[in-house]
């Protein structure tokens, strides 16, 4: 078996119990009938971006260079927002201009967008179906990204998305509250710049226990680098909450000593 | 790559929870080690059919002619219900015979239904693995409608899914709630006959605000035609039964003015 | 189209909201970019090994023989806990060595065991996607099972997973609950020996009915045997807990009859 199709990795919020999820697939199907995709996730909590572009960067390290994450967390449908298509290292994005491309696009060496023009006879409710996945269906099948419109230099990234260092403390927050209650952190090991984190502390809460695994926590919190490189506050088989732990879009200081 | 396999799209109330969704792949698997498919939605509520007719509609508009749709709401499992195959404007469909082909069958021009026997060996419990899918993964392969079984012209269609128009009133119900909390009716775009819609109400509540997209809707609800051509009760950003909306099951009424 | 691979089945406790499901699909792409695969479920309840076992039984009853299914409920996820791959009458399982292989090992007439090691790159919180998946591509694509470790002949096994038999009693417990509510037990046709269930009992309920289907249980409660063997509590229509059956985990006592 030969060239078969890049994969297209769905992201959305659409939720699995209505059939937007699978009439983005139709669409795929519609443009490409040799198209090939995954479920990236379509669990992304209505409208939050910032956990969107989690999501997204946690997906784009997981697949093979060429893969098309078409992501549609859209606030926004129907109004002016631009869209998008990005090469970022190899990996390619799909989605509106609304920050969702925000750690693919700030951590990638080389990268490249284009504004991606609206098809007249689309749906006004429903540009997943017919925006976003047929570009995506085309990049897959081999189009370059400037076929799919111009270039420009200014996709929206989210100023949340970054940590802020102030001496030896790292400010962060809560981007995703995953199924096992680990509070996933915006604080990334490429954030440390050589220092190592030694404590954790929240609005009512704290832990000074840093761990590899999840079985290295023991009885109550601890920071640890989760999977995709982000820090998260997490406690050993049951959800980190239960134990006093940060909720979603709460601020996490992240204490830092000699590295 | 030519000649890919018709895709075949799968619409249960199975839920992600359990093995049955993915019960139905390995029977699509076993009658077709080439099928190719993908999940429409498993999330119709628990036997609501009318609900899982409207995703099967939904979901003919965004894939190919040719696509197969394997819906499985099938409160009658283990009676003597029976199961039946149609093709509708190209697209096919393999149901029990309840109503899931409602909106399907009433809406296209040409269409032709068959009865389709129950196998001897098929569990009297999951008839979606032991019936449906083999019989979708062989019109996917290729199989004509009456290689599947004897004509009728006659499959059940719900009562409820047609509107009733009375002097300047469309009187419809709430078929889905989706995920966003829009409260999609059984109104069509061609219920309306040359008419415009100028209002809703429904029991409680009401609007006279009608809007083309989400993000037109402002603070209130409003009326939008969604993106399968139904009308929905929509709030912006929102559930709309946060805003007093009506809920799943409800009765609508929508008053026209002149088109 | 000929040689298409061999089906990679996923059975998780990811749930559906986050990215971790779609990071497998990732792995297995990197691995083999002509890789098939299934959601078989990413809904088991987390770090539930009993319904995970159940649930990679029900599968590997649907799919082809040479399917694999990658099963990945782990709550030692970073411990010394083993890796392993299996045959059993020619399906293959790679799983965490916790019980997840249970009754597809212990039901199997031809079966084989690996231990497989742990590549030292892998994150210590995420085996699904660095040890698992990319061990499951290999062996869809052909690999042998030992090629991919040294042979044991322990794998651990449930002891929970084997009703026990006292008499004309059978005592098991529910190790689902599925989605519209039926009472699954581990006890299953095999464990009869040629008796016929007459009653089922648990703490505070009871039920003297057997039925075939669940169309013919008619108002209460009713012992049936399910799609995968198991027996189950069930009412028509509804969830057995709302007619007092059993919820997850609790015991329940099959009186036995001649056969």
């Amino acid at each position: 078996m030969a060239d078969p199709r890049a994969a297209v990795v769905l992201v959305t919020d659409y939720g699995a119990d209505d059939s937007y999820a699978g009439s983005l697939v139709g669409a795929l199907w519609s443009a490409d009938a040799n198209a090939r995709w995954a479920i990236g996730t379509h669990g992304v909590p209505p409208g939050d971006v910032l956990a969107g572009a989690y999501h997204v960067k946690a997906l784009a390290r997981s697949f093979p260079a060429g893969a098309v994450i078409c992501a549609v967390v859209d606030p926004g449908v129907g109004t002016d927002r631009r869209a998008i298509a990005i090469e970022a290292d190899g990996m390619r994005l799909v989605a509106p201009d609304n920050g969702l491309c925000t750690w693919l696009w700030e951590e990638a060496g080389e990268r490249r967008c284009v504004a991606v023009p609206v098809p007249p006879e689309a749906s006004p409710t429903f540009a997943g179906r017919d925006l976003f996945a047929p570009i995506a269906a085309r990049l897959a099948a081999g189009a370059a990204l400037e076929d799919c419109g111009p270039r420009i230099d200014d996709p929206v990234l989210l100023p949340a998305a970054f940590p802020r260092r102030v001496g030896t403390a790292l400010y962060a927050r809560v981007c995703v509250v995953d199924r096992f209650g680990n509070a996933i952190t915006t604080a990334r090991l490429g954030d440390l710049a050589g220092a190592r984190p030694v404590a954790a502390s929240w609005n009512g809460g704290g832990t000074r226990r840093v761990a590899r695994t999840y079985g290295d926590i023991g009885g109550g919190l601890a920071l640890v680098a989760g999977s995709a490189g982000h820090f998260e506050i997490a406690a050993r088989g049951v959800a980190a909450a239960t134990r006093g732990g940060p909720g979603a879009g709460e601020s996490v200081r992240i204490t830092l000593g000699p590295g």
